[in-house]
């Protein structure tokens, strides 16, 4: 998949947790980035030339496009090494990768999707009122992945081990969508607050946090670097 | 996550494309392991303890609990490094991780999620009979993504270059639980027929082609390596 020029671009929407992911780590390595939003919604014929899958994000690096979140942020740790954001043994980079996939497949299915979907995504696209049993779901649903996640922090300075690593920010991606809604209850884990407060406070998060959409305001707290 | 004993040991349950793919790379990387079925439709507690996040498949190696099919092969890739099944260059190996989020993602949500749910699993659970119009959408859909391998495969050995890697035997995975009820039209793609005969008979697909669930009987042409 080559293109002609070398910009670095990011095809992406701002409040997806698998857009967001891509950019914290660009922002982390510091590779500078030109962001184009994309109303993938609509329908977007070179969509579909960029990603066969049609789905957001996608990157354009060194003249590839990269595509599917996880696999855009390992090739960015390959080919981009410093800062290194997985550990060294293979046990530890399985955590790492479990941890992502824990975020991405059960957290989205269980929170961020449902809820993203009813507070956002229906207001957006203009299909609907949200439900609030749904909502209500979610939000039952968080309760146990903060008390899972705070289990985790009592022996871990970051999520996967002592070593900050694509977990956390993955992790990271789909709090701060829910948080850009208000939709955290940090009050229920000091130990999951601190650990979302230290990396928000990174200038890689700078980007995300200064994301405004259309129609849907930020909580207050969103953009504050001592919530909490 | 350790525990006591050392055994390798694979709890899973047959017909799901997400034990298998982690099935085949221990086959294909020589290592022994003692499946275990496990009807986690019926509730284990054990399960939960094992994987906080309640799924299959979980193994047991070297004396720790790794689960996350993706994960786990990866995990697997680094820790047993031959045969090796990544390659060498960070924009390949972010192209067989497109491939294995491909099926993981869009492939199970379109094809294998949907036609297995009606056909196998709703008769293992005894929850209804199959929704022909659900069934139906997933084997149009599967002729878009055979087009799609099929075009892939004009200018590779296999599926994501010209080496064997995880995302072959991710792809496989799917379409084996697909063959075991008859689902894939191998007409369609001389290409992709001829893929998935030459990894059918690798002898890692030997455990796979050997399954039998109870009340599903497996197509006439699922365990031949020379059909089509």
């Amino acid at each position: 998949m080559n293109t002609n020029t070398q910009t670095t671009r990011l095809y992406h929407t701002a409040l997806s947790p698998f857009c967001r992911k891509v950019r914290l780590v660009l922002a982390e390595k510091k590779i500078e980035v030109e962001l184009v939003e994309e109303r993938y919604w609509e329908g977007s014929p070179d969509l579909k030339r960029r990603n066969p899958a049609g789905k957001l994000p996608v990157l354009r690096y060194r003249g590839n496009l990269l595509a599917e979140s996880q696999a855009i942020i390992e090739y960015l740790d390959e080919a981009v090494p410093a800062p290194s954001l997985m550990p060294q043994t293979p046990l530890e980079r399985h955590e790492v990768r479990r941890l992502c996939a824990w975020f991405d497949d059960k957290f989205h299915t269980e929170v961020t999707q449902p809820i993203l979907n009813e507070r956002v995504w229906k207001k957006i696209t203009r299909s609907g009122y949200p439900d609030s049993r749904v909502v209500k779901d979610g939000l039952r649903a968080v309760k146990d992945h903060i008390d899972y996640l705070s289990s985790l922090l009592e022996t871990r300075r970051w999520l996967a081990g002592n070593t900050l690593s694509l977990a956390d920010f993955t992790a990271a991606a789909h709090f701060s969508c829910l948080d850009y809604i208000s939709d955290v209850d940090w009050d229920r884990s000091e130990g999951l607050r601190d650990w979302y407060a230290t990396i928000k406070s990174r200038p890689a998060f700078r980007s995300v946090l200064a994301d405004q959409v259309p129609g849907i305001h930020p909580a207050p707290h969103y953009a504050e670097l001592d919530f909490g």
